[in-house]
């Protein structure tokens, strides 16, 4: 029998496609960060991302405040992958009934705290007694500037595959506060990431940037969805991973490779973009102008494959599937 | 400690909403049915509404198809409690991967049953793995028609309250269902519930309605909510339920009272509104000749008093809060 875990996520994604109808004013629906809707003379987008305590949050490791930045940071996240203004949250909030009050307070004060920098603000909501731990489903409403937005699809092949900021970080922060070790900038990409709307809505300015996502299946997994929605294949060099001191330090302590953090880790919430290779270096020049983050090429889409390539071989780990559980083998 | 069982579904609202902040274009924060936002020349409303296996719907009673019907229904209800037009739906779905596929489709069968009469579709949503149970959380945007809606408060002293259809059946029909009677029209109202979209639009037109809520925690609990907001109270007097044959029929074979059902079965999804005494004979007249469903007074608003009093007495319940379990006593 065909189930939920053997079809997984994106198989999932794939077969509710079918009852989508379409509808008038609908210019995107499901299958990319966001959804996409024209009202009056607006283009709206529209995205939602539900976290449960014991899949995708630990209140054992994380602090209740922790927990709503990361849960809000996710969602609105999905708006600077499209290079969207985020403006509105809806925000279900599950809770056990033993749950302390002042635990919900700072949930709350975790999400205004990565909210508020955006001038995004919660408007409403549902709360529900969810008897087997917290559960929080944040959707965001968000404006794409002057109509335009940036999908999956749209890399060419020759593109270069550029990626913001420090991925591999979040992954390795959950680690070091799960294992007691002392590494408050790798916690912090974890448990306070900044979504990169700024980012986002610079890129969606620059006509050489052809396709956008947001980093939070792994570099490889997320460059693969770029990749797979513009029938290309983009391809890998571990050589290429720019050496992150922080990340360096904590990969030497552990004897693990830093490439397995970068390419697999998830949760990053940078962007990871496809940009014409002929003014790939002017645009990372203009971006280090704007933005005080890093950023560098880490890959290239080509039409003479499919799929993933890392050092010209398939990939070892496709990152995080949330219906098959840990991190699946290709 | 104070907790969220303590504080119950209502007093957490209250809390919630020292966390809101205003921000530009939000004409209506929490509280209200839908939150209410200026965009363009559009005023939107937003809603969303969650629901749990075991807390909120039994897979034992009901089918996938009924469970996303439902779900869709209750959500779809909240746009037509403040007379507008539902439009687009996000869709979260929670599931243990042991779920079968067919379950799924069925679920959005049930989705699209309710959503497409009203040109309602499916435009995104959010999945996840859930190991203790389904998760259900809709998301449905929509319209004001001519930037105009109808909230809680506003109601006058004075002021009819008016209830359309037949209250009452919702609670039976899931007593029913559960206990194998053969009641197959009060089973369709608890699994097949149709929001009131068409009269909620009708109802915003008239400048005679002055409130107006959906009933879904049962008629006496959600016009408090009317008089609450207004600053007033409402009596029902038991003499004014209109007797629908087939609770009637119901609550004979039970030996039950029937003003229990209709004042607080909940779930029903009809619309109560608060309505000109002097003007109350006109509309219910036109309502009748525009709709072919039941409509009745049912109580009063006064500035007397607050709160709610059935026959002169506090209600001996004020029906399901979902924090506190089972329908909680005054």
């Amino acid at each position: 029998m065909e189930t939920m875990g053997s079809l997984g996520e994106f198989g999932f994604i794939d077969r509710i496609s079918r009852h989508i109808s379409g509808g008038d004013h609908v210019l995107v629906g499901p299958g990319d960060d966001c959804a996409v809707i024209q009202s009056g003379g607006k283009v709206l987008l529209v995205t939602c991302d539900a976290s449960l305590e014991n899949i995708h949050f630990d209140c054992a490791q994380a602090s209740a405040e922790e927990i709503g930045w990361k849960a809000a940071a996710g969602a609105i996240s999905d708006i600077a992958a499209m290079g969207g203004l985020p403006q509105h949250l809806v925000v279900t909030l599950g809770a056990p009934a033993s749950t302390p009050v002042s635990d919900l307070d700072e949930m709350y004060n975790g999400i205004r705290g990565v909210a508020s920098p955006f001038n995004t603000v919660v408007i409403g909501g549902d709360t529900i007694r969810s008897p087997h731990g917290l559960l929080l489903d944040i959707t965001v409403l968000g404006e794409a500037p002057d109509g335009k937005y940036l999908l999956r699809k749209g890399a060419h092949s020759g593109d270069m595959l550029v990626v913001t900021g420090t991925p591999g970080r979040s992954a390795a922060g959950r680690l070091a506060r799960g294992e007691g070790m002392d590494s408050p900038a790798l916690e912090e990409a974890h448990y306070h990431p900044l979504p990169r709307v700024a980012e986002g809505q610079w890129l969606n300015q620059r006509e050489e940037v052809h396709a956008l996502v947001d980093v939070s299946d792994g570099v490889v997994q997320d460059a693969g969805h770029i990749a797979c929605a513009s029938n290309l294949g983009v391809a890998f060099t571990s050589a290429s991973v720019a050496i992150d001191p922080v990340l360096v330090d904590f990969c030497i302590q552990r004897g693990e490779s830093i490439q397995d953090y970068v390419f697999y880790g998830g949760e990053d919430y940078e962007l990871a973009f496809a940009v014409a290779a002929d003014r790939c270096e002017t645009l990372l020049r203009d971006f280090r102008e704007a933005f005080d983050i890093p950023v560098h090429i880490l890959g290239e889409f080509s039409d003479t494959f499919t799929g993933t390539l890392v050092d010209g071989e398939p990939p070892q780990s496709t990152g995080w599937d949330h219906f098959k559980g840990e991190a699946s083998t290709n």
